[in-house]
């Protein structure tokens, strides 16, 4: 975290989430009238790109916010509240309010139009995530009644149990896997031929993140791992994701693939990593980009 | 992990998930029906002890299990699928299927009972940890129909829309903040005077679990961290956090308590800790019990 080009994509964010604040319906009113306050407009998780930036709105656009919008409180920098809306009713993204003021951008190309670093992600990432829980949790898993969205868009409130329901984040393990001096890549069905990466899987109930990562490469690709290092985690915001990235060492090199899951897989050294990661083109491997934290397992193994 | 004793409680789960196994309804109704297979009776998260072991039924005891029970599979050990019956629907533990065949009993009580290590707490804090999600989402979320168990509890189908719920494991990070030869611990309002522990919080949206270290030591004791390294991690089946233990470095031992969250928090030298390690006993500092990760936070950086 030396420097922002080194920060991982999705962390870093600026803002202070206020839990204190927050939890108090008249501070949010006040933020919310308050002139100072930005408002983050999003289409379906994607954000108004303009010139190269992130279009936050000053209040005084909120009477161009339709009144049925969600707007999720995301947290205070400079004295100025920041909250996000989501505008996604609209049948299509040149359809939402403000449409006008720049493009709605997928978040994946946002990504690498607002750079590997920069707070803007940060706060986008938080935006989509809380936007998109609360559009698929407006009822209550406990008694099926519609709940009512507290604490500024921290949680949601049951009115017919009284249960609490707060915003999910999965934990995922991430693993690059190695053996000597190669490391396993691998792609799903759903990736092009040559697009590979670390391999990764949800941890279950009553899990460690360690252990996941053994069933998975267990599971996917026959692996037995050993010696499971933590090295840093990425939250994922497609839509809740808890990436935590983990480099571990292989008993051999024998793959026994689960082709549902993984339907190519192969051990690339690290020689052949460090030109990839120079700039050599391959048509048989590609590395994730850097926005995603498998190349930064893959960055930091191949500088050790 | 070098021994039983070093093991972290719910953790070393010896089952297999078996995940190709349990998305086919017919593989999970033959193992049902498989004379091997064995039944874990909770009430209400609670296991059945008898003779200090946790009672794992044999199927002919399946008759005398409620039709409208849930039952989930955990996994498979020896050829024999496991699964945990939910019998929660007595008014009380004694009135509960096979209550006369132990005692049904509080999982922490159960987690000193059955030792600190144990295969058989691992798996009934999974057992736990499903039978509770399952109880408190039997609504989606998304519509608020009634949902279906389906992959034998891995998740939760709607047909009224199609979404598909999985079981959380919500993260959090628990830190021991140490100042040179210090550390810092403290109490939340619901533990009594001189139950001190490491402070800890859940994570929130789109944020990694250090930052959630940083954020939570700041609001809870105004305490500023940096180096905060991760050790080791707990799954606690209360109903289903994800522990993620972390070391830190606090810039000074000046505290500003948010007394809602923390009634009392206290800087202990290591000495005092390793005097209180090796059982001494004070009124003023009791460490938290060994199945906890907390203590073992405070293990490994005292023997450092």
């Amino acid at each position: 975290m030396s420097s922002a080009a080194d920060q991982i994509t999705f962390t870093g964010n600026p803002l202070d989430r206020a839990s204190d604040g927050r939890a108090d319906p008249a501070w949010i009113e006040a933020r919310l009238a308050d002139p100072q306050s930005l408002f983050l407009p999003l289409y379906r998780g994607d954000p108004l790109l303009r010139d190269g930036r992130a279009v936050f709105l000053a209040s005084a656009a909120r009477a161009d916010i339709p009144s049925r919008a969600t707007a999720v409180f995301l947290g205070v920098r400079n004295d100025r509240a920041h909250f996000a809306v989501d505008l996604s009713e609209a049948p299509g993204p040149q359809d939402a309010p403000f449409a006008d003021f720049g493009a709605y951008t997928p978040l994946r190309e946002a990504a690498f139009a607002l750079g590997e670093a920069g707070d803007d992600l940060a706060i986008i990432g938080q935006a989509r995530w809380l936007l998109d829980w609360h559009r698929r949790h407006r009822h209550c898993a406990v008694c099926g009644s519609m709940t009512e969205i507290a604490d500024g868009g921290a949680k949601r409130l049951c009115p017919g149990c009284g249960a609490e329901h707060f915003p999910r984040s999965d934990p995922v393990a991430i693993v690059l896997a190695t053996h000597d001096d190669a490391c396993l890549l691998g792609r799903g069905p759903h990736f092009p031929p040559g697009f590979l990466s670390a391999l990764a899987g949800f941890v279950e109930a009553c899990e460690t993140p360690e252990e996941c990562a053994v069933r998975e490469l267990r599971e996917e690709a026959g692996v037995a791992l050993s010696n499971v290092r933590y090295q840093f985690s990425q939250p994922w915001p497609f839509p809740s994701s808890l990436m935590m990235g983990f480099i571990a060492d292989a008993k051999d090199r024998a793959l026994t693939l689960d082709v549902r899951e993984i339907v190519e897989a192969r051990w690339v050294e690290k020689g052949e990593i460090q030109s990839l990661l120079a700039g050599v083109k391959r048509d048989d491997i590609k590395l994730p980009p850097r926005f995603a934290i498998a190349r930064r397992l893959i960055e930091r193994w191949a500088g050790q």
